[in-house]
């Protein structure tokens, strides 16, 4: 059985198939520009083939890309906890919530799934260098994984981040330019440049292998509940890779008959100072429209347009979903009761997705008896003073 | 079979047995006061048995002290990565060595095992309240557990002790008292006040369960060799519980059946300007000297005298290994190779470890040949500006 069954990548837009042996960032039909996905033929698998694998994001490597044990670049990421929020689900009458904690990844988020499996395809296909933007924590697990694969790294991020984010892609050897302006105003940048510099482009979902990496919390949810997925994912939801992974990862999974056809709603949350996913959910828009003077302390959330929108709106309507607004004080107190009663330093976005529970039990959009489960996305050290 | 093989507590300076159901400290003869050990009637158990069980310390529950599921107090601590340091092995000619990763444990340490597992049975032994001195890390882990558990903890730091040693704990709804003195200052204060407040005293090897946690360190490293033992162990020492642990769990190990007789050489690494152990190494005594004026800015190695350093000394001798120390600026050297070289962002007491390896090598105590362990036992993000 060979180690990864990929077979091809195809447009997420318009369906065009691609060879996975070259380096590819989008679909390049004329005006399409879709996100690439991964495909697989279905190896024959059964869960307990797995079970007593490392558990990093390689563990289900027939379904993930990288062709050989070499090509892998790991730095342990994947295999996080998935903890039974008792004495806040008591407090809410919401027993059986549970907390995905992503905070215990390497460089402390679950930017460690995306961007390990991305530099690991990107240094396997030849690529020489890479860049990215990012509005926190994917800059520092970009820099990371190519330090160790020994490829150079180049970061855009807003002046305005917070310094820890830019300390840390220095410390791992990234070189990282400040811009005056967003995320999407350092992707340019790297659009712009990327052809003269040499450098392979690793922004989430304009490469295919982010997504795969970040499945794998969909595998890891599945496997952590028995083989059965919860009623209600409560996702921050910044670029969405992760949302539009997991959902990936349900397919997958019933495919090779490990799950039913039962999927979660899946609930975005964005800050109320950037809320392009909510506006548009609202409006049943297929695309969001770039948010206009976006601000929230939240870094990971300060993203005003996704370029995967269209796939995130998708899934929200699909799965019955919604997308709910928090303000930073709301967050604040997120933060504070996952820390004071669960033992959790969880980021803003972690705490921005527990206040969106209550929120969702206000509106009476969640039911006492079902099963809910809420991502911390990331370490809250990283924003500690 | 019971969920834990826990038979009774053995004091490790005379010998005394006391039944567990008891919430100790330790061991209360008439001025012995020795480090009680958890020892248990060992089962009938397959490494295959736990193969495919969950990555926390109670994976291998039937030599934990848990006497039910039910009592454990978790946030998923444990089941860290071995990663292989394939560039930085490359520089200095020694191909097999290997980075512990202990930065990814719940409170970013390897604090969170010990702490989980002291938590655990003291919440269920009856304990009201914790209470602990900490140079660093402890602080943090014993917080969250004790919120995880709905207990009151009050901490003991120097008040020289980098401010996000403080933010942390009191985050997780802690009571920080900060001390005018180093940590043995603090833990007589815990000591003095604690029959009267009514608290649990959680000071590493002044209770049973700490060594307990940090011993699975031990029988991960085993398992992620293959069942096999590394020829070397580079382990930065404040009290020392992780050393003494992984002993521990090599002995329980053989017992099972599960490793051979071989046994790490364990080399002890401490800081210049505070370097009790390796004084004590060198002067051929069974326990050390309280070192004066103790400085380095490696907050978990500020430790001017362990309470167990009899048991620290002793595995040293028995297992042929060293005791080195490191300067402050060698440290943030092995820091930053480590960043950008294999893309681990360690804490100070990581880098020492790392720097520890150029020392041994340079006076010809390394082989080239060598399997080579390094702990890296905590993150570097709480020490990052």
């Amino acid at each position: 059985m060979p180690f990864s069954h990929l077979t091809h990548l195809s447009c997420t837009k318009c369906g065009k198939t691609y060879d996975p042996a070259a380096l590819l960032n989008v679909c390049k039909e004329p005006g399409c520009g879709g996100s690439l996905f991964a495909e697989y033929d279905l190896p024959r698998l059964s869960r307990e083939d797995t079970a007593s694998r490392d558990r990093t994001i390689w563990r289900w490597h027939e379904l993930m890309p990288a062709r050989t044990p070499e090509d892998i670049i790991t730095l342990g990421e994947g295999g996080t906890p998935l903890l039974h929020a008792r004495r806040l689900g008591a407090r809410l009458s919401l027993p059986d919530v549970w907390i995905k904690e992503e905070a215990g990844n390497p460089t402390g988020s679950f930017k460690a799934r995306g961007l390990g499996a991305a530099v690991t395809m990107a240094k396997a296909l030849g690529a020489k260098a890479i860049a990215l933007p990012t509005a926190g924590n994917a800059g520092g697990a970009a820099a990371a994984y190519a330090a160790k694969a020994g490829l150079p790294c180049h970061v855009f991020m807003p002046r305005d981040t917070p310094k820890v984010f830019r300390l840390e892609c220095e410390a791992y050897g990234a070189k990282v330019t400040l811009v005056d302006g967003l995320i999407d105003d350092c992707g340019r940048i790297v659009a712009q440049r990327k052809e003269a510099e040499g450098w392979f482009d690793v922004s989430t979902l304009k490469e295919p292998y982010r997504v795969e990496g970040k499945k794998t919390m969909g595998y890891e949810l599945a496997e952590q509940f028995g083989w059965t997925l919860p009623d209600v994912i409560i996702y921050p939801t910044g670029g969405g890779t992760g949302l539009i992974g997991m959902w990936k990862a349900f397919d997958e999974m019933e495919r090779l008959g490990w799950i039913g056809a039962k999927r979660p709603r899946m609930i975005s949350v964005q800050a109320e100072g950037c809320a392009p996913i909510p506006k548009a959910f609202a409006e049943g828009k297929d695309v969001s429209v770039r948010f206009e003077n976006a601000h929230t302390y939240a870094s990971g959330l300060r993203v005003p347009k996704a370029y995967a929108d269209y796939l995130v709106l998708k899934i929200l309507r699909e799965s019955k979903g919604e997308a709910v607004t928090i303000t930073d004080d709301e967050m604040r107190r997120g933060v504070n009761e996952l820390a004071s009663s669960e033992g959790l330093y969880a980021a803003p976005e972690g705490g921005a997705a527990w206040e969106a529970v209550k929120k969702l039990l206000a509106a009476q959009k969640l039911q006492p008896t079902e099963r809910v489960v809420v991502f911390d996305t990331g370490t809250g050290y990283k924003y500690i003073d």
